[in-house]
């Protein structure tokens, strides 16, 4: 049995974690952290995470004996908090899954710019590993440090690598239109989340500033080998769970036919466990992947302004947080990688 | 008193226009006609509307007396259905407000193309007026068939007439990224409305072939001067009512500041009594408009990509359906413009 | 026109005061206060609220010269504050509608009790009356303080009254079995209130010990002339407004027929604007009534278990709260009684 | 690996059956069948079961061949379908676990008065088990025809067991008050139940004229040895899972402690993998258990009523529905009874 740790435990990432890993067969739990819940019982936080009423939350304390409580440490700790102690954990030879963004952008200027919060562990910054594995598989095998990436950045980049790979679009004027459900804004007790503010309606929120862009395009650049900017616009949705996102990106020839670009698709995530491609004429609904680590992907072209849609669909605590930390985690591990993740969606 | 009759009153935007006419004191309903609860008590099928529980519908007869009994007709009927009604009515010297496609697209062929029915009545469509008061209020003034709008033309029009007028932004390659409650798509139970493939999720849907492509097309392009062609994408939001629309428009001047863009809007719908041009910062949300007849419009620019970002929100049944006809009975009948559709969003 | 302030505008309950008065033709309202946001304007803190751009939150200050700037003031304060503000703006000859519980109980032991908290206002206590129209009509007419009622006991003593008062039903043995919408919550952030604690589920909360337990009790003892001791349970339902409440009373003559049921009621509010008996077969629906000051009612009979059934629904901040204030404000004032409330639901 | 078939599988407890049987280890699902979708692909009606692409729904034909193709048959047809199915293929000398009402009721003439329909396999029905395992564990094991339980008589039966069983409260004049998910009013497109007919609102149906109230009668009364007449009353809630329980009961002895019965009802369930028992002060909410076979007990006195307080929740598709039919199915194949069903809650 691989030992565990799960710190800053008591968010919404922290408990999809938790009900994740107590259907994978190889890990056991044996530590979890929370700053606000520390000294509760995990029940009194999560009523329904009822597997673990034995366990509590402990202060964390990194310097002290929890580095030697567990093999595999997953932080869904906020960013800064998370630099350090992953970095600490790091240094001790501890493999460590981060949920934050404090390693996910390779250069460390463009973090200090949008999160306007210096990063103080540049050395291990440079030893990490984006997590997404449909691009670094093999790099994340070979980690010890992983960055888990965004929930926006892995519906929106999932929906580009083929077509930027391929050369199939202009990487210029891309707009990645984004939705998602409210638990992307985390548990704590904000009235424009309570849910009569929310309820019923719908609103777009930090146009052009959301620290998930520079994510996206760093992931995009690095696929197409070009620079890239984009526009990317975040909304919230009345659901729990999901992120849809709608891409619209130029055809780079006007006479290709969607039926190509359906098998350029097909073909680079034949070997997936988690991206499913649908049958053209359909395109992706959040519910058919909810609580899932799956990835939807459906294709269009508009004929009439040459433009490629693409529209994904993903949970954003599973695929976009904890699921994708779990396949992480069984990459670096060598487990079977749908390990504990392989369930499907629970409709309606 | 004016006689106004609703035909095809069973429907949503039927339901919505029989209570902002309760609230209007210049008018009385005289008439209901529904196909499928013709015979049926009003408030047997809306149970909501108390104050009509003396009406009965009927069944639709415009070649019997019927048309003898109002002297204002509103049409929520099925495409097709109402070209005919319209016409006929139309021909009696009675005002129809037509909240059918039918009149909407000036050029029968396109009308042809993207309805794939034929238009019989091309003499009577000359005759009609485009009832969007914010670009054709005189019109509507002296009109006495008017195609009420659609509703995610409504929102994505008023998003971009200022810009367009003023030559701020390039016509080619707009964005219009729309997101609907479910009152959109009618009352009939259909499975993939019911409650519980809806709720908690989110789609795309009808992507790159929505008959409201070429509405709003016509519009932006009557007012550019300039043939727009443009991706139009509408989604699905588990929410009842509300229409929110993020527009992306690639800037003619890049050294153009947002607050002069915002003083331009300001100044463009200074007069309206129904459209308020938020605070730079603020953005849209439809909860803030729901069952009124306003459209909330916020501005931002991206400077990384030299792009205005437009959001508006409309409840998708009265600016965007019921409350707009309202409103061009009002100005047809020279009533103040906000006469029974002053009231603000019920929230929350 | 009447000068009115709403004191505490900024919760939900106000935000639906200042709707309605927006609406009625014979009021201005002259003046807005709130603790938390005091200085900011009231559109920065209810976007919906349009009408009032012109107008500022100030913070309450009844000692110094607010009393002068309004004839009547709606109190939407939190308990104990109420009570103070209450008895000060009566000594000053002011009309006071109190939103608040501290008025509503008429045996100061008991509030004590309920509330733990003293009653300090003894003597203006006995000069308040309680505001449910359909029971106190004549004396709120005469009345300077009226107690407007909570809103789970109007929903439960509307159900009652007119099986009470004739004696259809056992005083004794009463269940209420309650549903809520959120907004009944108020609008803090808290973390149990955030849309992804609430949303897809339905809880109980408060058994047995719920405020307004005494409430229900003190105006049914009055009704039936006996005292009553009941079973009250409040529940939380996903959706923004609404109470339904579930009645089971035993009846006393088993020989009764459900139709003589329906008449006694139908008669008992033939005169009252804002309650409707449903027809027999129909129950009631909370999204008939959102937004207005109806009550809906239905009733049934279980021939099996000789008990009378009754279901009610109303919109708790509107005949819950906020639309029962304008209603007895219309009756302090000898306006009509439908004065600016007068809409049907806006639905859906 | 036990080849299992389920007929009626295109329905919300069909599709559940499905999910929850792709996690069972032993299970290889062989056939399933669907008269409305007969000869499509399963993720065609179902995109979330991606597991499943290679099955087809078959026309249900038990007269032919299939009965060979199964060791074990799941029913989720209607009733009066599922009648003639489950005792043709009991005859045969398969394992039947039927989903409907059609065996559930032990005296035939209760059917026939609730049900309106004959019932033509009387013989068949005798050798039925009522498939609650807490109360029917050992029969259950030697069962060849399972009736699963309904939604609401799982969550009302499970509340009252030990109360009845050691005489705790009275069996007479019980009222249970229900609130279902909108999944248990199934998936076909009606009108009364698509979104926005729902959505935003709470009604109560079927007042006293519920199917479900000769079971839950049936079971209470085997439980306390007396005949059990009682109020029951369903109601919808605008979610999509979920059903919640208020129970009523009059205290036999007022002295009881609520210590005491927290005490009982933690003995009885003390065994039971499925049923916990909430500490005092603790409430069941049916977030805590979506999605999962769980059945949670909250418990509370009224001093001032004596009477007796229980609240349970349970997931009606899961518990109510497929859940207990793989707990079910486990009992009888001799299966640690927790296969494939023991996650945990998806939240939120």
């Amino acid at each position: 049995m691989l030992n565990v740790a799960v710190f800053g435990a008591s968010g919404y990432a922290g408990g999809e974690l938790l009900r994740l890993l107590h259907l994978h067969p190889e890990v056991e739990v044996t530590l979890v952290t929370s700053e606000k819940s520390a000294g509760k019982s995990l029940p009194s936080v999560f009523p329904h995470l009822t597997a673990y009423d034995h366990m509590v939350f402990e202060q964390m304390d990194v310097e002290g004996a929890q580095a030697d409580r567990a093999d595999l440490f997953f932080l869904a700790l906020p960013h800064k908090t998370a630099q350090k102690t992953a970095a600490s954990l790091f240094r001790k030879g501890k493999r460590v899954i981060d949920l934050s963004a404090d390693f996910r952008l390779r250069d460390p200027e463009v973090y200090e710019k949008w999160y306007q919060t210096p990063h103080i562990e540049r050395a291990v910054l440079k030893k990490s590993v984006y997590g997404l594995p449909e691009l670094y598989r093999s790099k994340i095998r070979r980690a010890r440090l992983v960055a888990n990436p965004g929930c926006y950045p892995t519906g929106a980049v999932l929906g580009l690598i083929p077509a930027l790979r391929k050369g199939l679009v202009e990487p210029e004027g891309l707009v990645i239109d984004s939705k998602s459900g409210v638990s992307g804004a985390g548990r704590a007790g904000r009235q424009e989340l309570i849910f009569c503010e929310v309820s019923g309606g719908f609103r777009a929120y930090s146009l052009v500033v959301h620290r998930h862009t520079p994510e996206i395009e760093q992931e995009l650049s690095a696929v197409s080998g070009r620079d890239i900017t984009l526009d990317f616009t975040p909304h919230l949705v009345p659901m729990n769970r999901g992120i849809l996102t709608t891409i619209y990106a130029r055809l780079v020839n006007t006479e290709v036919a969607l039926k190509e670009i359906h098998t350029v698709y097909r073909r680079a995530y034949a070997k997936e466990p988690f991206v499913k491609v649908l049958p053209l004429g359909q395109y992706p609904f959040t519910k058919n992947v909810q609580g899932t680590n799956f990835c939807h992907v459906g294709l269009q072209i508009n004929p009439r302004t040459n433009r490629l849609l693409v529209v994904t669909a993903i949970d954003n605590l599973t695929k976009g947080a904890a699921g994708q930390a779990v396949q992480n985690m069984n990459i670096m591990m060598g487990y079977d990688e749908m390990t504990g993740i392989n369930s499907m969606a629970v409709f309606p």
